[in-house]
């Protein structure tokens, strides 16, 4: 097959680039140079870059911003987004100043365990294997103590070890469920180390199983944590008289809180909306989880999954207005660290987590719940008052400014005049144009 | 309120970032170098970096990997992948050239659906607001001809309009409901727009319905495109003898599929193991969405709704062993873009799509597809054999010797020493203590 390689990993990054450039880029003289001019001019510091990953060939660019004015449990924070898309730090920071004035964000921690879980097979009658659950519970403990010491001195550790019958969801099929407390460990290797010491000690338990039935089998499928944390969640709240609602803008603080709340109800009970609502919630958490080292795959996960626990896919944020009061509020999992995995070195992500106070993974956890909160807030307030064209259009304006090449004076009559006029592909396009004409007269 | 700021926007980066230094990072004296060791040298690439977002203060780096040896239909691809993961990259290499010499990658798209909604409270009959719908469908339809008619020309547009009543979920809710084909464009920006229009329009048809009954009232809460697309989706399979399973590590073909079926019904049937075997998925999908400019939060949010689409959280993938035959494969909704957005503006999204030979939204959605399918093929192969800690640790081995600011030689020691041992995070410890204290001897 023509474009296919071996031993591409064993390359040096020059050499990688060369083969991409021979085999696929062949009608772009300027690859190489595009590929490059991202590297890092300081050799080590692109090393350290390209070693996170394999077959590291050059940097991808989020950029990130800045949201400042959060105001959470009565402390004041400027919190690192790295994104790629137009108006979400906008959006963030026009939520975190409105709320600033108004008793700021109030978070709070509902639990932090995490999950794993042994899968196997057995064939044999349940009250056995539960005997001899029973029987081995501490030696399967006791295996893992050289794995867990480090942690328990420091507090967390093995908090809980099940054996579950699932056999009704699937044949044979049984776990051994077990929970963990990793303090500021997202704690994904620490887990899976202990679960596959549990494994084994599990299979060596029952391969010298004295009193074994004879039609007895265990196979172990696999053993791997659950991104699935429904005990590991924040709840971040905002509240205020809806009196105190009122902006500038002149909407009416009842009519506003009331369509708020109406947009809620809607994203928790009709899916389709649901989906986007929690998708703009995750615009927020997911830049702070990038930009903080974190997974964002796992937080994507649990959170969605979560939202879709009652069996239909719901809204992650809730409001209500009740004696006069207006509250708004978030319940997510959410399974960080803030040691461990790239948080110390990735020097930028190390940068982040000390501009938020180096923050505990508990407090990271209140945080990023918040930035959360936030953005839901400001789509919601867009949607249900001006939409959310206008904002995001203005917003998306230099994009579509710089996919026109537009100098900089250019930019600045457009940014003029578009402040009094929508916003549109068709718009921008236009005014360029009309300004380029007149230019050449 | 300490540490807040007004007019935070307005700031230049350069103050932008002073402000920063004095209000959190006092304690460190490098912040100010570390965050501009990360902009680019090229002071109009910066800029354009600077203004894909708002108050950018630095570049975020994600290393991009390439993941060589995709066949897919019989073509082949080297996929560009962004993700801080270590094994991602690696894993989805190791997939591609396993498939690539048993027929490689099918792929196929099942629809390209896109959809929004205009959400609107109405109190009144029902027949009579559809009568009303029904009458004006025209009017509706032609306010919309100045924003589609481009997309129109290009065989996209709007594809149908209905009207439902949601009044069982929610009191007097109902909605515009409004489906499109946005052909290679991921559609938000023009299907917003759209919906704007129509709800004004509903709006202006509302308030001049001559035969109104009195009691009628109409409040549009907002109008926005949904990210759940379950008509947008992709297939893609990789099927072969179960006797070609075979490979160098010496498992059994037969036991390896049994045992590999066994694990994908695992995650189809327990919602703790199905998150993190999606999540798997997705550390495939997202680093290629993040590399073609896509936007992973949307993908992601549709994804994990589909998953939970009959009620339980499921497994996106699905095998089976039939007649000797060992098949594997996915579908999932993939709303893609392959113009607009950062498509065309960020110049190595703009490269890494020439590297896909340029394609189409709906080939880039049968890539996507393959490389969440080839991920998880990777995941459940090591999970079922040789557990997962074992590859990942290895792949995680040069990280560990960072943070320990190994030498290049001791890192040379390290990488042949841990070919043998087993390797964990006091293993690495112990060993580069040991080497330095022979060193100083």
């Amino acid at each position: 097959m023509s474009n296919t390689i071996q031993g591409f990993s064993k390359l040096s990054k020059e050499e990688k680039i060369k083969w991409l450039k021979q085999s696929f880029l062949t009608n772009n003289p300027k690859a190489e140079a595009i590929l490059k001019q991202y590297w890092n001019t300081d050799v080590n510091l692109q090393q350290l870059h390209d070693e996170f990953i394999e077959n590291t060939i050059t940097n991808y660019y989020l950029p990130q911003g800045i949201a400042p004015n959060f105001v959470i449990n009565n402390k004041t924070f400027a919190i690192p987004m790295a994104i790629e898309e137009s108006s979400v730090v906008a959006a963030a920071s026009k939520a975190a100043k409105f709320w600033m004035s108004r008793g700021g964000f109030k978070a709070e921690i509902l639990g932090t365990e995490k999950i794993g879980q042994v899968h196997f097979m057995y064939t044999g009658k349940e009250s056995e294997l539960l005997a001899l659950f029973e029987a081995s519970k501490a030696e399967l403990l006791a295996d893992l103590k050289p794995l867990t010491q480090s942690m328990e001195k420091r507090g967390g550790g093995i908090t809980g070890l099940q054996l579950i019958n699932k056999t009704e969801a699937l044949d044979h099929y049984y776990q051994l469920h077990a929970t963990f407390e990793t303090l500021d460990a997202m704690g994904a290797n620490f887990i899976n180390t202990c679960l596959e010491q549990l494994s084994e000690t599990w299979q060596r338990v029952f391969a010298s199983w004295t009193s074994k039935p004879e039609n007895a089998r265990l196979q172990v499928v696999m053993s791997i944590l659950s991104n699935y944390v429904p005990g590991c969640v924040v709840r971040a709240e905002v509240s205020c008289p809806v009196s105190e609602l009122s902006e500038a803008d002149g909407i009416d603080p009842q009519e506003f809180a009331e369509k708020f709340v109406q947009a809620v109800r809607i994203a928790e009970v009709e899916p389709y909306r649901a989906v986007t609502h929690n998708k703009g919630i995750m615009n927020g958490i997911d830049a702070v989880v990038l930009a903080t080292g974190n997974d964002f795959r796992a937080i994507e996960a649990g959170a969605h999954a979560y939202a879709a626990k009652e069996g239909t896919y719901s809204s992650l944020t809730h409001a209500e207005v009740k004696d006069g009061q207006f509250r708004f509020w978030i319940e997510i999992p959410l399974a960080l660290g803030t040691v461990g995995g790239l948080t110390k070195l990735h020097p930028l992500v190390k940068l982040n987590l000390e501009l938020l106070g180096n923050p505990s993974a508990a407090q990271l956890m209140e945080i990023i719940a918040v930035a959360g909160l936030a953005q839901n807030f400001g789509a919601i307030k867009s949607l249900t008052t001006t939409g959310i064209q206008k904002g995001h259009m203005k917003m998306h304006l230099m994009n579509m400014l710089n996919q026109l090449e537009a100098s900089k004076a250019e930019k600045e009559q457009a940014v003029t005049y578009f402040k009094t006029y929508k916003v549109s592909h068709n718009a921008v396009h236009q005014f360029i144009e009309a300004l380029r004409k007149k230019t050449e007269k």
